[in-house]
């Protein structure tokens, strides 16, 4: 269906900016996302309710076209230089077939941190991504820029870690005493491998939470950034 | 040395608004960088020219300290909000003791992938960190505030990859069929890894020089992001 808007007070319009804030998020389970190569990746994903674009489309016929002008692209777009194509995508809740490997994100701030993450673990094969309640918003738009389409296709749920506790082995990385090179790391599935915030690391919970405490050696400066330190985590203990 | 600066027209300010140009970056041979943090490890690193900030600092007494307001700050900051220091550094040759283990850019084009592969590399030990003409500025603010400081301690050119043809093995990071999976490598000192541009890849010219071409088997989606993609591949190679 194709539908022209013109005026930037139409309510769809109205009801699209809304989303740029995370309790219209919250509220309406539903989130914005930008460009034609993430659409592409979101409608095989089966999430995008509505498009917003300056040209008309070719895409599936179900899904509702706004063809817009570039105004009103810019009002709703979270970018400098917008890309001519902001859509509408649902909040759906993931079906998890299985849960041997899981990244688990604890109080991590940088929303691009977050989905350089979720993109990593989609491209590792891990099988969630799974977010404390004092990270990032999953959907702020730097989130979803950095996941590069990941975002539809990775299941991302928010849980407490001690949910895990009776059912994972929990690897928690921090730079402890008693933590063992990752190196030196046998996998024990289904695990739980637990990452930290950018300046604090993991919290007091998650360490008192921890089967095995390890770490990745390195030499020079205090810290990798979290999502490389996850990364080559996950890659070493997939 | 303190002398105190009320005017956005003094020359000194002038000056330092320069060096948010690449151009005169790098016909000064001088670049800026922001914050505590990155000022300690400035100094430490022995490059640091002239400080501008709202309050005196507690520093080595050699370093000019120039007392300005918050408004001259944010002439000369690049961050939307300003840490109230910003510091001109002197961009100097690098003393290179030896050059086993160089990670070499291939056209990266985003500063931040750019920043956060040089931290990696210092933190993973490597002995340098090459780029080639085509990539993003080295002392662009993204590439610096990625860098968390690395920038300062890093050694880092600008090179041609065939330089290291005679005297190193090239092992170039590319999707190829002949692409062997980076667990089967074995490191061969002194060597070069290659890492590509976000969107194309290496170049077809790192192709022909490359002696080993490797990869990292991944699934779901198209690519890992190159930083981390670098990150894990000098992990393994070191």
């Amino acid at each position: 269906m194709v539908v022209y808007i013109n005026s930037k007070e139409n309510e769809k319009i109205k009801f699209a900016y809304k989303l740029k804030q995370e309790k219209y998020r919250k509220k309406y389970q539903k989130y914005l996302a930008e460009g034609a190569f993430d659409l592409e990746l979101a409608i095989k994903a089966k999430v995008v309710e509505a498009v917003f674009t300056t040209k008309q489309l070719d895409i599936d016929e179900n899904i509702v076209q706004y063809i817009v002008n570039e105004d009103i692209i810019k009002k709703i777009s979270s970018l400098s230089t917008p890309q001519n194509i902001v859509f509408i995508c649902s909040i759906k809740e993931n079906k998890i077939d299985k849960l041997d490997k899981i990244i688990y994100l604890d109080e991590v701030n940088d929303p691009g941190n977050i989905g350089t993450i979720i993109r990593s673990a989609l491209a590792i094969d891990y099988d969630l991504v799974c977010l404390s309640n004092k990270c990032a918003s999953i959907y702020n738009p730097k989130t979803i820029s950095a996941s590069k389409g990941s975002i539809f296709l990775m299941p991302i749920i928010k849980k407490d870690l001690k949910e895990f506790k009776n059912t994972h082995h929990i690897f928690v990385s921090a730079l402890k005493e008693e933590a063992v090179d990752i190196k030196q790391i046998k996998t024990k599935k289904p695990f739980v491998l637990v990452v930290g915030n950018e300046a604090r690391g993991v919290s007091e919970e998650s360490l008192s939470l921890a089967d095995e405490i390890i770490y990745i050696p390195i030499k020079n400066i205090d810290s990798l950034n979290v999502a490389i330190a996850s990364s080559i985590m996950m890659y070493l203990l997939k």
